[in-house]
């Protein structure tokens, strides 16, 4: 399959950069996403949340992104938390470890 | 009384990406806006405030935003909060976590 690079990609949005992490910032792993449907299948997928609810929201103030042009307004890399049924976003640790609960 | 701007930029001015909170800050949802009037109507869906009244200010210190030109004039991604009626904008906590009460 060849890509064509000048072409204006219409309907797939570049693959952009993502960092998820789980509710308790213990793990946090890089994902490419096209899109916020295609992050939501994909962190499904390796956080294995398969028929678990869950909502994702950036990392450094918990802000809720269910909306795909809102996901494509954020730059490359941002980190996003993921939230299931019953976890909060919290402000990381004023102690210094992330690691720390 | 007209505005003419040098280069008829038309109606929509590209959207811009907002965070939005209630005045708990215990929600805060990312939003697409092209302007002011966009946001107001954005937010009366997503948080429902259909017929009630209510106005936006900066979630920093409080600031009523309730021109469009000031509003075009903030940086993208500002925090905004949602004030009902009886609702006052407050600091945030000091101790820390925005989620305690």
């Amino acid at each position: 399959t060849q890509q064509l690079l000048s072409e204006p990609s219409l309907e797939a949005p570049r693959a952009r950069p993502c960092r998820v992490s789980t509710a308790d910032r213990r793990v946090r792993k890089g994902i490419m996403a096209h899109s916020l449907e295609d992050l939501v299948h994909k962190v499904q997928d390796v956080l294995m949340l398969a028929n678990k609810p869950f909502s994702l929201v950036l990392e450094e103030d918990g802000t809720i992104v269910d909306t795909e042009e809102y996901f494509q307004a954020l730059a490359d890399d941002t980190v996003f938390m993921v939230l299931q049924k019953g976890q909060k976003w919290q402000p990381p640790s004023k102690k210094g470890s992330r690691y720390q609960l």
